[in-house]
């Protein structure tokens, strides 16, 4: 990760090259619709998206990974029971409203699905049903049934834009990513900025291909990529209710190789899930923490999303300040609290590539400060802006101005484990965004 | 929690107030001094109190836990040894540096005991070394020991405030409870604004008593009452690498019943807790969250861990946004990832004492959100106010103005086991005091 390196100056140089990025893969058509409704619980409108992925024929070959939040959303539920079909022909997904423990909430998700199916000719049980946002709130489920024959009539193929526009929530930008696997392609989308530490799959990722690939390979595939990827990376350490990865393959390709399409899956699932990063709620900076030297691959993780979820190093980092205390507190409250075993005496810490930590002491200095602060200023996304209201911070960018990262290197010297995690700094954007996000 | 339920009007009435807690049991002494040092590692010179807390003889009976984090400072290595000698006759702490991973970090913590024990007629191995601030810089120790003759010669009985203050960083306000034993009395002081979720102890609580309870009572005593309070809080999930909890015995009263003299000491520690955490850098709300029904105290205690440090729903406390979707959020995110055999239809969930989730579904309406937001509003200690540079903010406040709580009660109905933990939003103040915490 990541495999490009890219810097954007504008929000149209980024449109642009997300647009080379967009191309559906053959079998697939995408379309949205927009709704207004009155949620019960406030008294103010709101408005929604209803976004629809449709195969030109139902495939047998489709693989889904949910959440292990333990209370998952109406459409998780009914998503794990989807798995059991035999064939899938379209997903349904809507922004504003995640339909989690809201009374009567698998009954509005399937009538959903049954206006869906009926209009494309499907059974409902090959409709797979996705929401996003408010938890808490009720779908509005008759104002979303009258919009179906919208967002079917402005189904259309050759661009996924409208599909990964249609998802978004609080994401500050679309994000689309695709690999070429011999004749064919993988395009996935992401939805995801906050509520982010998967745990089995992160919020709303839809991925499709034409290569064949049969179901019971598909499934494998997605499952040990998505550790890899969506596995590994955290915005702010608190797991969605309704994370939903789903792979759907047309099958109008022939799959050149399976490691093959493995590698090209792993490719746009690291990247999408640098995206998410990236555009995680109030992220100034990304970081990438790669241990290794670990006793097991459990440690190597569980060090690095000590690592990024630490809220004291995270407000270090979003400030430029190299304290290198907060990350020897991190790593030593994982350790002594999960594995004391580990001995720490021969760890080696390193920030933009400088050893700062060996044999359990700092090596620091005014220089090697110096240094640090500047290898954290060169990752930072943007500098906060002072709000007119003197209270509630926006981001100042609506794209990613680069794919740079702070980067740290942990070196346990004691086994050959390793894991790359990737996590986000803490700012005033994040608390404004989220101290009033349903207003 | 809390044995009291104070308001105060202004720092003079809070201050009044805790001189009333401040009087030191028989047997102790007092006093600190200040000093002026050059980090290495930074440009500027910094600030020191050096403080001393003193036995008119030294005691078998003292009692000391400390931090679990497996980066633990020099003066926890030291402090951990002496355990194992016969008496202490002193505690020594700094505040400003925590001498953790430093070269040569444990040479220059005894070297500091020296200098201490030479003026007091003691040795080394009877003075108990405490540091608490920057982790990474080394500790100024030529200036400290010229600065010991000062501090011993502020030694006096009486009060225990100029502890209390001495051993400040980023608290507000200095804390202190005190409790009456029979003939005699409890008196405790802590330090802790960050880095706050101890695990085993906390940043520094120094516990003193003149009733005469036995070394290895004293010791079993403190450790299961620091498990039912200390071990029950978080600031911001931050294992300390400093945490210590020392509690001195110096046996001039006789102890009236054990259980007499451990419930004193709960209600210090359960007190001292509390007010770790509504100090909490950035604080605007205590929350408290009874768990109970669960079918063990871990599982109480982590679903009570898991709402107070997860950041979504820190930051819509902070916003007085009764976002009840976060909190079943975080309780399912726990129980999904450590305990999934808990069954959570039965779960039933109050807030302010309303309930608002009962067999697995919401119960709310504009009534219940109104009700929710004037408990949170009730609960506020302060509001943020705008800063003059629109960036840099601080807490308008030195001083608790009450000591209410936003008040949460999750009850599993599954089991016999139960547990209360305590924890804090998350506010632009708390960004602001960590973005920069070093200059």
């Amino acid at each position: 990760m990541p495999s490009t390196n890219l810097t954007f100056s504008s929000a149209e140089a980024h449109r642009n090259w997300l647009e080379g990025q967009s191309a559906l893969p053959r079998g697939f058509r995408v379309g949205r619709t927009r709704l207004e409704f009155m949620p019960v619980e406030v008294a103010k409108p709101a408005k929604m998206n209803l976004t629809l992925i449709v195969l030109d024929e139902p495939t047998p070959s489709f693989a889904a990974l949910f959440t292990r939040n333990a209370f998952p959303g109406a459409p998780v539920l009914i998503g794990r029971q989807r798995l059991k079909e035999p064939t899938l022909g379209a997903v349904v997904v809507n922004n504003k409203v995640s339909n989690v423990c809201a009374p009567g909430g698998v009954e509005a998700s399937e009538r959903l699905c049954s206006a869906v199916a009926g209009k494309l000719g499907l059974s409902a049980s090959q409709v797979l049903p996705c929401s996003t946002g408010v938890i808490g709130w009720r779908l509005p489920v008759d104002a979303m049934v009258d919009a179906v024959p919208q967002a079917v009539s402005a189904l259309e193929a050759g661009s996924v834009m409208p599909a990964a526009e249609g998802i978004m929530t609080t994401d500050l930008y679309p994000k689309a990513r695709r690999a070429v696997v011999g004749n064919g392609s993988i395009v996935g989308i992401a939805k995801g900025a906050g509520m982010i530490e998967p745990n089995l799959a992160t919020m709303l990722v839809f991925l499709m291909t034409d290569v064949d690939v049969p179901r019971e390979a598909l499934r494998t595939t997605l499952h040990s990529v998505t550790q890899r990827t969506f596995g590994c990376i955290s915005v702010d350490s608190d797991t969605s209710t309704s994370d939903t990865v789903a792979l759907l393959s047309s099958r109008k390709v022939p799959c050149p190789s399976l490691p093959e399409f493995e590698a090209a899956l792993e490719r746009v699932c690291a990247d999408l899930a640098e995206d998410i990063v990236r555009n995680g709620e109030g992220v100034h900076h990304v970081m990438r923490v790669r241990v290794h030297g670990a006793p097991s691959e459990e440690v190597a993780r569980g060090i690095g999303k000590s690592v990024v979820n630490s809220p004291l190093f995270q407000c270090a980092v979003n400030g430029n300040d190299p304290n290198v205390g907060r990350l020897v507190a991190a790593i030593g409250k994982y350790v002594g609290a999960n594995h004391p075993e580990v001995d720490l005496s021969r760890c080696t810490l390193r920030m933009g590539g400088r050893v700062i930590l060996e044999h359990g002491a700092f090596r620091l200095d005014n220089e090697a400060e110096k240094a640090l602060v500047a290898h954290m200023k060169g990752a930072e996304l943007y500098a906060s802006v002072a709000p007119p209201d003197g209270l509630t911070f926006r981001p100042p960018v609506t794209f990613p101005p680069h794919e740079r990262a702070v980067e740290i290197e942990v070196d346990l010297g004691t086994g050959p484990a390793a894991s790359t995690v990737l996590g986000a700094d803490r700012s005033h954007e994040y608390i404004s965004e989220n101290a009033d996000y349903r207003s």
